[in-house]
This record gives C-alpha cells, structure tokens and sequence, in this order.
C-alpha cells in the first residue's frame, strides 16, 4: 500500500436509491471533505443514472470520477445471444446489457482508483436481501474479491457492503437516521427511464413498496 | 455454472514467449480444436504484440478473440502523475500503459468469456519467478482471483498458471519437450519492437540468457 490514507473513503454510485444510502453512510463516518464519489458508464439502460449520480455528488459536495467501461459491451451482446446463459432479470435494475460478473470490474477498478488516490475504504451498495438472483452482490464475494484486490495491489483496503442485509424499508429508515431522506428525490429507479417516475413499473412499485413498509414518504416526483 | 464442457480451455496471449508457451501446454492437454485463445487491446507500447497473438493462433490453427480494455489508458496515466504511485520497470516486459492490479481485469474478463463459452479452464502465463516486482503475478493472487471469479459467476473455473515456477531455461525446456519450440519464432520481446529483434535492450538481453542457459538456440530472427 502506498500512500494511503485511512481517513479518505471511495463510493460506487449508480444514482439509485442504495449507492445513495452508501454516499450518506460514508460521509456521515469519513465527513464530507474525505469522500469520493467514482461512477461507471457502460451503455446503461437509462442515462439518466449517471446524470442523478452527478446530481448526487453536487448535492453532497463531493467529486465524481465518471469511469466509461465500453469493453462490457462487448461482453454482453454474446451473452444475450448464448443460449447457455439465460438474462437474469430483476424488478428493482436491470441494465440492458447486463454482464454476468461486474461487480468483478466494478470493485477491481474501485480497488485500483482508492490505491491510487490513496484512499482505505470503498463503499457499495450490493445487497443480498433484494438481488439474491445476482451472485456477485452476496457477501461471500465481496470478502472474495477484497482479498484478491489486495492481493493485487499490495494493499489493505477494506470494501464495505453496509445495506447487504438490509430490506429496502430498512435502507429508507437509515437513511432517515442520516438525515439525508431528501436525497432520495434526486435518485432514479424507475424501469421506465421516466422523471416524474412512472409510478407503475415493476422498479417503482417495489420502490414504493419499501416505503409504504418503512412509513416514509417517497421525497421522489411521481407521474401517479 | 452453465453449460460448461470440461473439455475446453481458454488462453490468455500476449504474443510473448510466456503466452505462447501456455498456449502449447493448452493443446497437449485439450486438444487444438478445444483450445481458444483470448488477448487485450488496451493501448500496449506495441501493436505488435497483437500481430504476434494473432500470427501464433493462426499457426496453433485457434480462435483468437481480442477484447478491448480503452478504460486501462484512463486508469494509467492518473498513476503515471501520482507520486505515491511509482512507475514500476520490468526487464522482460513494459507496456506503456501499465496498470497496477491489470490481472484483475485481464482474469475477471477471461471467467466471463469462458463461462460464457462454455469453458472450464483458463491458462495465464503470469510467472513468479520472473515478475517477483508484479504482486498480481503471484500464486497467492491467482489462487484469490480463481475464488472471486467462481463466486461472482456461481462457476468452477480452473485458472492455471503452468508457469509460475519456472525460470526462463526451463519454460524453453518445456517448449522443446512440447515440440513447439519454432512457435518462438513468431513471439515478441523485443523492448524496442522491432523485427528481427534488436538483440540488445533489456528484453532481448534477458531472453537470450534464458536459451542460453537452457542451450537452446532462439529461433528469433536477430539484428545482431
């Protein structure tokens, strides 16, 4: 490890609702001024996920390094058409070109860029309770793929999964813990790419589902 | 894991003596007709490191696929600037766009290729006893990025690295035995990138010591 300061944190942001509950986690322990922000664009479904990511990051003072990761597409056109590996699909994000993995790309870049900034911690949303579908967002992997950054780097950086066992509710009640539930209205979950959200598709009723359950209100515009 | 056939191998080249001695070891032990071979266009020094992957495949009479990695030259160049982050030299082997960690990357894109394809077994020619500077060279790593890869893709990969504890003599020793050694000819080192090779640059120089104390004429065209 060269260079590392412990106090400084690295947040995976997707400008969705858990990486959001991740930004107000770790600049609640490392306060503001010690917390970046490193987003990936890989031809998502919707845009509008990196631009609420720099909304964000405005939002919250931090920087954001916007990392184009292209080579996923070209991953995953042959995993659309492979009759052996058949398209996960999920009610809360579903990116259309969904790659088997990522999060093995997603946390090695982060790895690479915390070692570089010299930073200790790296913070992503992946949680076990509502992708339990996706084996690269359990916790067996994310301790896997700690060790084999660290392995790689000659570092001690430690990635935290903080909403890994948490329900959807539960991430909303922390959030308000936090006193950040305004932030809530500057993420995108909504299938359907939509501002207002349309309210109906399956990404936001499971949205709002977790809401209804938590007793919050949704800070997010809603067309219905 | 999905439809794999335990029968099929995927290589790792880089048109290199090390790759093209794994690519041999692949086909003794799988056969030409299971074995494809997978390499990264990610900014090297030469381009004709490239040209060689493709003219050793073509000779092996196996599918090449070249995987763009553009994001490598965005990680690089911060690195390049970042004093806590030293240039490290190699004798044997400097792309200009080094990036600390790149097995990481190179690694987790060959788990998603193969499971993809249907392959169970990976060969990297990463080698320890040449490359003790690259801690994502070592044995501990392969063995951690193995465990990451089949967690993330719910796989049983098998990544081998039949060279780790070879010197040079003996990985030429091994390409004799595999009656392989005139693919030499078509490999690259050559620090400068010329064909013949110059024969004088650190890389040539190291070379030519490893067939020399294997006595073992390189069939590498020369300069001088």
């Amino acid at each position: 490890m060269t260079g590392c300061d412990p106090k400084k944190a690295l947040v995976l942001v997707s400008g969705g609702q858990d990486s959001a509950t991740c930004l107000a986690i770790a600049i609640e322990a490392f306060g503001g001024q010690n917390v970046q922000a490193l987003a990936f664009d890989y031809g998502q479904r919707h845009v509008i996920e990196l631009e609420q990511s720099r909304a964000l990051c405005t939002l919250a003072g931090i920087a954001l390094e916007i990392m184009p990761l292209d080579f996923l597409r070209h991953l995953s056109p042959n995993a659309l058409t492979d009759f052996n590996q058949p398209i996960t699909v999920s009610d809360t994000d579903v990116p259309s070109t969904f790659v088997p993995g990522r999060n093995l790309f997603f946390l090695s870049v982060a790895g690479v860029v915390a070692n570089r900034d010299g930073m200790a911690d790296i913070y992503t949303g992946v949680c076990q309770t509502d992708y339990s579908g996706y084996p690269d967002c359990r916790q067996d992997f994310v301790n896997s793929i700690n060790q084999s950054i660290n392995l790689a780097l000659n570092a001690e950086l430690r990635v935290h999964a903080p909403l890994m066992w948490l329900t959807k509710a539960q991430t909303v009640q922390r959030m308000v813990a936090l006193g950040k539930l305004e932030w809530y209205a500057h993420t995108h979950t909504c299938y359907e790419g939509l501002r207002p959200a349309c309210g109906q598709c399956p990404s936001c009723i499971l949205r709002r589902k977790g809401f209804d359950e938590a007793g919050i209100q949704d800070p997010l515009d809603y067309e219905r």
